[in-house]
């Protein structure tokens, strides 16, 4: 790896008064996001970077925890002194949106209200509620304009969305394996997921806190099925093939299949820490992101309002959000008279590629990085 | 459509008192085959096809039942008075298959040891297996030799495992759809769907039936998977987009969209009527059918001993047996010296276009079979 680790991190805390107004109109009248840092604050404060999680991610992007330093941030890869997020050159900031079950405050949290768990009355959030909230942080920061708004996947769509939102406080978007919006086939899959998640007898209507129980098998099932749509065909052929784990077929529900057994493995690991409402809340924020809606369905109007550079990234074998999306994106920006640069990797692995160390794309990010003054 | 309804249909049974060994070592003393027939078998016997079905299909091929005339054959389409398969010329025999839920001996029927239904006790099927109970059927009903065996996907399989268990009883294979073994990514949606019925607390164990209960959950969800994996991206697209129930986002985990409905219908449907075992079963042949196998994975050796001419066809915009999975059974035909004939279609339907209407690939069989001689 290009690059060395940020070191030990420490998460942060910042408590919110002022109620939140979601999209769907519910609000939420106090919240706290869970945060980290890493780099320096120059002192322009011109120099900040957001990081925006998908799915499964939280505001641990980098290093370790000193308490527990085998918990590496998600994307380490990406973010450190010399890697392609710079953080000699870059304060970076990650944090766990709401609705999240990393610190943030969640479905798990407890609602003033009640005293409870909020459950299944924790209100929907969506990508622009996100974006609201993380501009709430930088509020607080003292952070006027990012440097940059980066993220993958559903992270990739918060990006995209800052631009929209608040044209005059991000200079540059990196947009990732990401879409404009999801196709049928995508919701599709989320559905199951959901429909794996609310059928589990433990869901018990999104209040099985309250029974000591977790929807595990729901879980289990959701992850499963995501897994599937990280991995390209190709990919899971290199990686299991038709290999057998036993060396021969055994006749039995058991694993037998390598294949199986990943699965298995990954769906069990997610069930432990991941909360099922925080699920829900989030495949419907996927399904709902739709930039282009209040303007037609015309995707280069909404760009319109934009004021930043864009950077999209997509990878050969992502079947989940294809090429093609981007290049969705790119054409909407190219059509509005934006500056955009795309790049296309050749990348076996599916849409997990952007997780991944990949020499080209990361040399890629490294280069356009350089050129962001700050 | 072209061609005429082959009327109204009756399903016969046929007892088998000799035991069946199967590929797992278990044996089945004793089964019972539903079947039906349409057209006539001629004096020489020399115009019978056999025609295979695939996961959720059944004996009932064309035509409909006197009493209940809305339940039309799985491929009336395709057979019939003047239809691709042209039962003026051939005799046709569609076969449920053993551990099916339509008739045939299953995890459903009585096992005679206990008395119970066999339920966990039925023995793993293979395409192999139902080869071999297809051809007691084909003794007992005086046929020697299949003019044809016809198979779409699964039925696919068998058509291509007749060419290699009975090469002097079949002149002809038409396998569409299909694939020489599954790949990863086959296998992870079948070991999904198959979690999902088996973490069903109805599923208890398999035996659910001494419970009065079905695991409908789970059948939904494995459903609902099957469905996203029959339809291409785009015919999900073109059918249903991002179009909304009720015009508006609602924030609701019940259905928003279009396809959330579709899905949860065609789930619903099915856990009706389909046996959750059965499912199990059926993946699992699916999962195990690798015939190449036992030659080092040297597919053109497995097709060795092969004497059918064979008629390989695809559909462009399959990604569950995508036409790359034909052109390996067509190249190791060739290989393997084998006459074949190989047509891959355009067509925007997926893998559920064997099932649909094309008049091109309608035309290319019919072409094909006319010119088999009986």
């Amino acid at each position: 790896m290009v690059g060395r680790s940020v070191g030990v991190v420490t998460p942060q805390r910042m408590v919110f008064e002022e109620p939140l107004v979601l999209r769907s109109g519910a609000v939420l009248p106090r919240y706290e996001l869970v945060y980290e840092t890493y780099g320096e604050l120059n002192a322009a404060k011109s120099n900040a970077v957001l990081v925006c999680h998908a799915l499964s991610g939280s505001h641990h992007v980098a290093g370790y925890y000193a308490d527990d330093p085998r918990n590496v941030g998600w994307w380490d890869n990406f973010v450190g002194p010399g890697k392609p997020l710079d953080t000699r050159k870059f304060f970076v900031i990650g944090v766990n949106n709401v609705g999240g079950c990393f610190g943030s405050t969640g479905p798990r949290s407890i609602d003033p209200t009640t005293g409870e768990p909020y459950g299944s009355r924790f209100p929907f959030v969506t990508v622009e509620d996100w974006v609201e909230a993380q501009a709430r942080l930088a509020d607080r920061l003292g952070i006027a304009e990012f440097a940059a708004v980066i993220g993958g996947s559903l992270g990739g769509m918060q990006a995209l969305s800052w631009a929209l939102q608040f044209p005059d406080r991000v200079r540059h978007v990196l947009a990732i394996a990401t879409t404009p919006k999801l196709s049928a086939q995508n919701i599709a899959f989320n559905e199951v997921a959901r429909q794996a998640i609310m059928s589990d007898p433990d869901f018990h209507g999104g209040d099985y806190y309250r029974y000591g129980v977790v929807p595990k098998r729901g879980l289990m099932l959701a992850r499963m099925i995501g897994h599937i749509t990280y991995l390209s065909d190709d990919a899971m052929a290199e990686k299991f093939g038709r290999t057998l784990k036993y060396g021969e077929v055994r006749f039995s529900y058991d694993v037998e299949f390598e294949i199986e057994s990943y699965l298995r493995y990954q769906g069990e690991k997610f069930s432990r820490y991941f909360d099922a409402n925080t699920y829900l809340l989030t495949t419907r924020a996927l399904d709902y992101f739709d930039p282009a809606a209040e303007y037609g369905g015309d995707l280069a109007q909404a760009f319109a309002r934009a004021e930043a550079e864009f950077f999209v990234l997509s990878f050969s074998t992502d079947w989940r959000f294809s090429p093609v999306r981007s290049r969705e994106i790119v054409a909407a920006l190219v059509h509005s008279e934006k500056r955009v640069s795309y790049l296309e990797i050749e990348s076996r692995a599916g849409h997990d590629s952007f997780l991944l160390e990949h020499p080209h794309y990361h040399a890629a990010v490294r280069a356009y990085l350089n050129g962001v003054r700050v």
